[in-house]
């Protein structure tokens, strides 16, 4: 991870030994007081926060020094047919890694009911992939998530504003850098799960004015198939506009 | 896997019991005597087989019904800062799954000598890598790839009439997509490894005239970053142009 992230923005705090961040700071960043590292508050600022004091209970204190804005999250929704868990973690990480704004799940007729009972969904796990994303990309935005029973209470869901593209490689002629241009302002980008759309899904999309498009001859896995679909679009709408480059 | 390849074309084909092949074919796709199956030929066709035979001995007998072009690959290289075997593992995967014609791989001063060393280059797991990225996408191409010692000696044997264009997310002002038009017939995109590009690496690329752009203010990871700019090259360079609907 390239920052660490915390719930709530703070001047001073201090980690305890147990926490998983303070394992990072001493284990991995090997910090010794005095160290600069960078921290971020979710859905907020980032800082540099010095290294202020080790004590002998294991564990870190932390004081901000100079703090700037987080690349804010990309105009970029997605909509996906929940995968099996494995590609769901890793979907959630490279999501938010790329900041994408927002994730809804749908559950789709070539998927599992099982995927949903999953205990990474039960639990904390998916939001913590997402954070780990986020960490990953020095931001702080942690996309909002939302999961949906089937694919049309997902479409009744979704923003009227935006331009809604579903990718299928198997149904449609058109390239997704046809359907992509800078008059885009919002964009929701929607992928079936593993096994793909199923016919009535098509359908579904269809009569709920979703246009489709493809990726290209090859058939990318799913959480591949969305990091070159958001990576298409980013660069299509001309979002890439600020430079990573941090001024703390 | 999607497909099954194999080194060379046949007409009909006994698989052992023992190949992974066989494996796959029984325990996950379940095939019968009359099942049908996609095979790859690697850099050549792709192909539609039947089964013919489930002979007690555990093998599994193929006959080739129909065959058809595979997906040409992508006229798009990548340079790579060797990163270590697990990144390099997913990144192998990622760029065959993509098309990606070659990857060169170099020894990076943010790398470690014991990169090169790993069981992963030495025993044939890169290759197996690959192969595996080419299953996923129903593609046969499997990229060439070459290992430099230095970021020098391998721009040395880079193709003089690419355009040449290196991912940094920390000292260029220019955004992938402003670099890339429709008018670029074959690219090269080098990326550094998983700790970046070393000042000396980043004057060696200018003196040997290479451009340099970013993706945007998310820090990805290497094998996300490698996807998202070939994703955004091939939709740029209108290279989506072949559907992946099989005519078989």
């Amino acid at each position: 991870m390239n920052l660490l992230l915390f719930e709530k923005p703070f001047e001073r705090i201090c980690i305890e030994a147990k926490d998983t961040r303070t394992q990072h700071l001493l284990k991995v960043l090997r910090v010794e007081v005095g160290s600069l590292v960078f921290v971020g508050f979710i859905n907020d600022a980032r800082a540099r926060a010095k290294v202020t004091e080790l004590p002998d209970d294991g564990s870190v204190h932390l004081e901000v020094v100079a703090t700037e804005s987080a690349p804010p999250p990309l105009p970029i929704n997605l909509l996906i047919g929940l995968p099996r868990p494995h590609t769901a973690k890793r979907l959630l990480f490279e999501a938010a890694s790329m900041g994408v704004r927002r994730i809804d799940f749908f559950e789709a007729e070539n998927g599992e009911p099982s995927y949903a009972r999953s205990s990474l969904w039960q639990q904390d796990g998916w939001r913590e992939r997402l954070c780990l994303g986020a960490e990953q990309s020095f931001g702080t935005h942690i996309p909002e998530v939302a999961m949906y029973p089937d694919l049309q209470t997902a479409l009744n869901a979704q923003d009227a504003a935006a331009l809604n593209l579903a990718l299928d490689n198997y149904e449609t002629a058109v390239p997704l850098n046809e359907r992509l241009s800078t008059d885009v302002i919002k964009i929701t980008l929607a992928l079936g799960p593993e096994r793909g759309w199923s016919s009535a899904e098509r359908d579904i999309l269809s009569r709920n004015g979703w246009q489709r498009a493809h990726l290209g001859a090859q058939v990318l896995r799913l959480e591949t198939a969305a990091v070159a679909a958001v990576s298409a679009t980013a660069s299509a709408m001309r979002l890439w506009r600020v430079p990573t480059k941090t001024e703390l």
